[in-house]
């Protein structure tokens, strides 16, 4: 669900708009937060830049396995998230997606609360929220761009660093870039909607799952290692050909090509995050071991938070997440336990209890 | 595997007793912390004083569904130990079970090393170790005994706080006491063994799972609510009867019974390790933000560890664990990194790298 609002005035938001945890991130931290969220009965929202939930879990390495998950001896990045999407979902958190976070302002206390509320300003509209935890990993996400002059000017030209519909592609001659995951698996989704596909890669090894790299031999795919793209050539305002160097041997080769799809990452940044007022030690914000920025009520946990003796493990920011959640309770609901028991001691919905 | 050296003379131990790392507690905090000290390439062992790994998870509540494990939708106690446990074995960790830990104790440093050694005392042996996680949990377990007068004489005359073996019981008139998982599921286990079974319990709830009290009750196993032992009987050396009151009606009845089986819980305690020169803080042991003791080299982790804004949960515990776990290894090895990167960038033995 992306979230259309206009900016609103500065007016204090009703109840409906009114969210207890706002939670910046729908990686596995956030998602965890959002689940702990709702054994503690939060009204809650998950924002995330990406498209999707599940982060880099989803969207850097789903077919990589993870090994230091406690419980998991091993399991897929992309089944990890979703079984962490399927636990979050438990809570019904509010989720806006596509959306990236730009401001943030404390806003008048409401009569008979005893402390401000904040307001998030994104690209799409603002968000009003009682508690916030930035549980943004690495910061959003923007896909790596094409280091040749013009490029910009062929973006949306032929030009893609996303397959938002594969319709796009329909019929072309598609030329795609990298040797990951991703770039693997567009050259096998994409097979029988391109006319022909041609992949480069500007190394000879590929980060690629094995078992993806062995169906891509199987289709016959032409693979062009140790190549990059020189430039780009249009004629009539499109794009028709791209000129492809071999950096071992020098050759530029003309490929004609309709589309070109460009996988080779992800750039991260904390962007705007970095002008608010919290204190940001090396891209990361700091917290105290309540998980607590400098600003009161706004929380940090995962990759982004800082403090001494972090580290970065996605098993150490789902504990950060459960003490983040707490402590936002507690400011909530002063009379609220710090420490609401164990879930296998609660009364989940879906499970009675027994009494005979 | 239960160790049992005889207590060792002073000397420093040779390269095939001394550990990297030692964890006290096999439930899953020190469990995933010896996962993750096998990632650390540690040489690890794990002492506990329960007969079997997995702590409370697999002694206090095996079909208790959790629910706040990340990633765990929900997941059965016994299920996620069984987990835990698999994922410890893949770092082939040294396991004593059935050893309760007694003294601690700093050894001369050896030529060459830059920390002093600890030894540790238990009640069958001594072990050294480099660095040292308390990952106790509640302490100590200890099944809770019978209130009544004489209970100590009958102890083992009859009177028993665990089934070591079903034998013991066979062809005799049993009477189980306790209203949880535990006293039910031996009410199960031992109707083909037992002559007869007998179940009393002091309330008319029963706290075990729903599905097991479904089976007992199609067993005919005679059931007493609000009933707790009052005396036991005994003739010629001999427990011959229980005699039961009725806690509402103050009815008392005798019971010919051979055998008494009292399955009420247990307690827990630190014991010994109280008395080590830690920070102990109502019942905790006080660690810095690096999971690090009073006593250099010495961490806490899990339930056993207190801080400012510590959770007791297992997803806490899970981060705890490899915290302290990475700063073993820093103060083994100075040389090697805090932080080893991630699982899925690491090479495991049974994965093999793409290159191709």
């Amino acid at each position: 669900m992306t979230q259309v609002d206009p900016p609103a005035a500065s007016s204090a938001p009703d109840d409906s708009d009114l969210f207890d945890l706002t939670i910046i991130g729908g990686g596995p931290v956030g998602l965890f937060a959002a689940f702990y969220a709702g054994l503690r009965h939060m009204k809650t929202k998950i924002i995330d830049s990406l498209e999707e939930l599940g982060g880099q879990l989803t969207t850097l390495y789903p077919e990589k396995l993870i090994f230091d998950v406690a419980g998991f001896p091993k399991i897929l990045a992309r089944d990890l998230a979703h079984q962490l999407i399927q636990q979050a979902m438990e809570a019904a958190p509010t989720i806006s997606l596509g959306e990236t976070v730009r401001h943030l302002e404390a806003i008048p206390t409401p009569e008979g609360t005893a402390h401000p509320l904040y307001r998030i300003t994104s690209d799409k509209g603002v968000h009003h929220t009682k508690t916030l935890i930035i549980a943004a990993g690495a910061g959003a996400f923007s896909p790596k761009k094409l280091r040749i002059r013009d490029a910009a000017t062929f973006e949306g030209q032929g030009l893609h660093y996303a397959c938002r519909s594969k319709s796009v592609f329909a019929g072309k001659r598609v030329l795609i870039v990298g040797g990951g995951d991703s770039a693997i698996d567009w050259c096998l989704n994409l097979r029988d909607t391109a006319e022909a596909i041609t992949l480069i890669h500007r190394r000879n090894q590929f980060r690629a799952h094995e078992d993806s790299m062995r169906q891509l031999q199987a289709t016959g795919i032409a693979i062009h290692t140790f190549c990059e793209i020189q430039q780009l050539e249009s004629a009539e305002g499109r794009l028709v050909a791209a000129h492809i160097e071999n950096s071992q041997t020098k050759e530029v080769r003309r490929l004609d090509v309709d589309a070109v799809l460009v996988q080779i990452g992800f750039d991260t940044s904390l962007g705007p995050i970095k002008e608010w007022p919290l204190k940001i030690e090396r891209g990361s914000i700091a917290v105290n071991s309540h998980m607590e920025t400098a600003l009161p009520g706004i929380f940090a946990a995962g990759d982004v938070a800082a403090f001494d003796g972090k580290l970065k493990l996605i098993a150490t920011g789902f504990g950060e997440a459960a003490t983040a959640v707490n402590y936002c309770k507690t400011r909530i609901d002063p009379k609220a336990k710090f420490f609401p028991g164990h879930s296998s001691e609660m009364t989940p919905q879906h499970e009675s209890t027994v009494t005979i």
